[in-house]
C-alpha cells in the first residue's frame, strides 16, 4: 500500500552491486532468524499469528475504558510511548473533536510537565494504561506512583482495580506482580519484540484503540505488509528493502550522515519521532549509522528549509506523502483581494499543500542537490499506517544488517541510567 | 544571566588562535554595521531604544484582548510564529491553567490542521493577531482569509475592527493597507530586523503578553543582555561570542556538521525550533553551516540517545539547562515498593531530573566522546528568557561572520516559493 519513488541527481550514481551480492544473505538472516539479535524478530509475523480473541479483548477493553472514564493516561517511555502517540496524532489530528482525551505521562522526569498534567487530571475520573516490561523503569514508575496516589486519595483504593490496565511481561517483573495482586486487566508485551518494534502489539494497540481508531483495520494493514515486505522478496521487488538499501548506500558510499524525515502535516510529527527511535536505536552503534532528523513543511521551509536548500551537503530526505487529506477546506474569493490570493479561489487547501510539496521537491532535488525517497500512501488511515509502520521496521532490519549492526539491542541507553542511579544513590548502583 | 560551561575531551584540542586574530574585526562588523546584511542589525539595540509608551500600548492591547475575547489566534509563519510560541510554551508550560488559550494558524498549508483549528474556534469569540510584513505570504494570508470569513459569518463585519490586531510594516504592504482601511490596531515590524530576530519586537511581544507573561520583565532581560553580550566585549569576556566561536571551531576544525540542542523540559521544544530557524537560516548557505537538530531528555534518551552515545561521531551538544523548576512534586513512599523507587522517597522530581542531566552529561562527554556547551539559567522566567534569546542572536551573528556568511538573508527560502507559485498558476510567476 506504500509507493516508493526516488529522485535526485545522485540516483544515477548509486551502485547497487554490493546489495545484489548481499541481498539474499541479509534476507535469509531476517527470515531464518540467524543474525545478531535474532531473539527479537518476533514482530515479523506477530500480527498474522495474533489470536482473534486477543484482538477482541483489546477492542472490548478500549470500549470499556472509553465508556466508563473521562479520559486515559498512557504511562510509558520510548517504544512504550512513541508508536501509540504517533498513530493517535496522525490518525485523529492534533485537535480531535472526540471528547475522550488521551494524555501521556511517564515519558519525562520534568516536574513542570508532570505537575501540569496532574493538575489537568485532578478531579477527573481517569483510567491508566501503564506500559512497562519490568515496571521499574524510572520515568514511568514515578508517574505511575503519582497517578495511583492521586486516584486513591480522590476515589479510594477500590477505584484502581478497574481503572488500570497493565501492558507488561507475560510472567515476571514488578508490574506483572502488582497487576496479578491487584487484579488489573493485563496485556502481554511479547518476549521476542523490542520496544521500538512494539507498536503492532498491545503496547500500541490498546492506546490506539482507546483513541477511537479501528485497530482491526490497522492490523489488516500490517498483515498485508507482512506479504508486501516479506524477506522472501528481493530488494528489487520489496520496497522496504529497496528503501533500506538506498539509505545504506547514501550513507556508506555517498557519505551523507543525516536522513531528514519530511512530511507536510504537523500531525505526522510524532511519526517522525517514532522513526527517530526506530533508526537511531537500531543503527546508532559502533560509531556508525545515519542520524535521523525531521522537519514538517511548509512550516519548516521557513526555518531549516534554507539549510536543506543551500547549506552543508550532509543529508538526504525521506518524505512521507499522502495523496488525500482527511479534511479539506475551499479557499474563497475576496472582493478586495489585497492579499493577492484570488488566483487560489475555489481551490482546495490540500491542493495548495500538494503543489507546495511538488515545488519544494523540485527546489531541493533539481534546483538543489538533495536526494529524496518519497514514500506515498493514498490516505492516512488505520490500514495504511499499519502498513507504513511495518514497512519501516523491515527497512530498519535490512539497513542495520547491511551495516553489520545488531538492529535489536540498545547498549548505549544504559550508560546514562547507570550514572543517574549512582548520583541518585540507588541501592546497589555503581560508579 | 546566562552561565556557559563547556565540557568534553575535545575542549583541550580547540585552538582559538583564529578567533584571537579575527575577534576584533568581527565585533566591529557587528557594532559598526559594516558587514553583509548590515541593514538588519536593528535588533542589537532595539529594546533599549523602545519607547515606554509603545510597551504600555502593547500591554494595554494584550489586556484588552484577554478581557474581551475567549481566545487569541496568532497568524504567522517562521519568525512571525516561532519566537512567540517558544516563549509562551517555555514560560507557561504545555498545559497552562490560564483559560485564555492561544492558537497558532497560518504556519502550515495542511488542510487537516487548519480544519481542526477552525472547528475548535467555531462559535468562540476569538481575536486575531496577524503578523506579516507584506500581508501576502501564502500560509498566513490564507489563514487570515479563512478566519475573517468565519468571524464575519458568525458575528458580522463590524466585529472584525476590534478583534484584529495587525503587526506589520510601518508604511507599505497589503496588510498595512487593510489595517489602515479597516481601523485595526497596529504594531510595527521594524525595517531593520529580520523575522528570526524579531521575537524581541511586537512580533513576539504582543502574543507573549497575551499569554499573561510580564513583557516588561522580558524586556529587562533583553536590555541586560545588550550589556552582557555587547560587541564591545571580546569573546573572552562575552559568553555569546565564546559560544559562537566554539561552535564555529567545532564545525570548521573538528568537522562536526551537526549541533544538537538539548533540554530536559518538553516545554522547551519550541525554543529548539526557534533556534533551528535562527541558525539554519542565518548560516545554512553557500554549502556551509551547522545543521541544527534537537532532542528533549530524558524522553529522547530512549530514542536518539543511543545514537548520541555511540553512533556516528558527527555532532556536539548545546544544552539549555535551568537550575530551578517552575513547579515541583515530591515523590512519596510506597509501602509495597514493588517498583523499587523508595530510595527516591521525599526527593523532588526536579532533583531526579537534574541528576539525569548530570548522569547523561557524564555518559556523553566522559564515557562517550561528545562535546557539550552547557548554557544555564537560574530559572525559566521572562527576564531570563529575554536574556537567552538575545544571547543566541548575538552568537549567531558572530558565528556566521566567522564563516564569512551574511547572517541576515535567506535566499534559499525563495526557490520553493517560486516553484510552488508556478505550479499554482499565480499570475506573473515563472518556471
Amino acid at each position: 500500500m506504500v509507493e516508493l519513488k526516488q529522485v535526485g541527481k545522485l540516483l544515477s550514481e548509486l551502485d547497487y552491486s554490493e546489495i545484489d551480492a548481499r541481498d539474499e544473505q541479509i534476507r535469509s538472516t531476517i527470515a531464518n532468524r540467524t543474525g545478531a539479535g535474532n531473539d527479537f524478530l518476533g514482530w515479523t509475523n506477530y500480527v498474522s499469528n495474533l489470536a482473534e480473541e486477543e484482538v477482541t479483548r483489546l477492542v472490548n477493553c478500549a470500549n470499556r475504558l472509553r465508556k466508563n472514564y473521562d479520559c486515559l493516561v498512557v504511562v510509558g517511555i520510548g517504544g512504550s510511548y512513541l508508536g501509540a502517540r504517533a498513530a493517535i496524532e496522525a490518525l485523529n489530528g492534533l485537535f480531535p473533536s472526540d471528547p475522550f482525551k488521551i494524555y501521556f505521562l511517564g515519558n519525562t522526569l520534568s516536574s513542570n510537565y508532570t505537575y501540569q498534567i496532574l493538575e489537568q487530571l485532578r478531579g477527573k475520573r481517569f483510567a491508566i494504561n501503564v506500559i512497562s516490561k519490568s515496571g521499574t523503569t524510572t520515568e514511568p514508575a514515578i508517574a505511575f506512583r503519582l497517578l495511583k496516589q492521586m486516584l486513591e486519595e480522590e476515589f479510594g483504593h477500590e477505584y484502581l482495580k478497574d481503572a488500570i490496565v497493565a501492558t507488561t511481561d507475560r510472567a515476571k517483573g514488578a508490574l506483572k506482580q502488582e497487576a496479578d495482586h491487584e487484579g488489573y486487566e493485563q496485556f502481554v508485551i511479547p518476549d521476542d519484540i523490542g520496544g521500538r518494534y512494539s507498536v503492532i502489539t498491545p503496547v500500541g494497540l490498546l492506546p490506539i484503540a482507546c483513541s477511537g481508531v479501528n485497530i482491526k483495520a490497522f492490523l489488516e494493514g500490517v498483515k498485508q505488509a507482512e506479504i508486501d515486505y516479506s524477506p522472501k522478496k528481493s530488494y528489487k521487488e520489496n520496497l522496504a528493502y529497496k528503501y533500506g538499501a538506498t539509505r545504506y548506500l547514501l550513507y556508506k558510499n555517498k557519505h551523507l550522515p543525516v536522513e531528514m524525515f519530511v512530511s507536510y502535516e504537523l500531525q505526522y510529527a510524532m511519526i517522525n519521532e517514532w522513526l527517530k527511535q526506530l533508526f537511531a536505536e537500531s543503527e546508532g552503534k559502533d560509531k556508525k549509522g545515519l542520524l535521523p532528523d525531521s522537519v514538517t513543511f511548509t512550516t519548516d521551509l521557513h526555518s531549516v528549509g534554507q539549510f536543506i536548500q543551500d547549506g552543508s551537503p550532509i543529508l538526504f530526505e525521506t518524505i512521507i506523502n499522502t495523496k488525500l487529506p482527511q479534511y479539506d477546506i475551499t479557499i474563497h474569493t475576496d472582493k478586495e483581494n489585497l492579499d493577492g490570493l484570488n488566483y487560489l479561489a475555489d481551490k482546495k487547501l490540500s491542493y495548495v499543500n500538494q503543489k507546495a510539496f511538488e515545488g519544494t521537491l523540485k527546489a531541493h532535488t533539481e534546483d538543489g542537490n538533495t536526494f529524496a525517497n518519497i514514500i506515498t500512501i493514498e490516505k492516512m488511515d488505520a490500514a495504511n499506517l499499519g502498513n507504513l509502520f511495518y514497512f519501516f521496521m523491515q527497512a530498519t532490519a535490512y539497513s542495520a544488517y547491511l551495516l553489520d549492526i545488531n538492529p535489536f539491542n540498545q547498549p548505549g541507553v544504559e550508560i546514562y541510567k547507570k550514572n543517574m542511579f549512582f548520583l541518585l544513590g540507588k541501592p546497589g548502583s555503581k560508579k
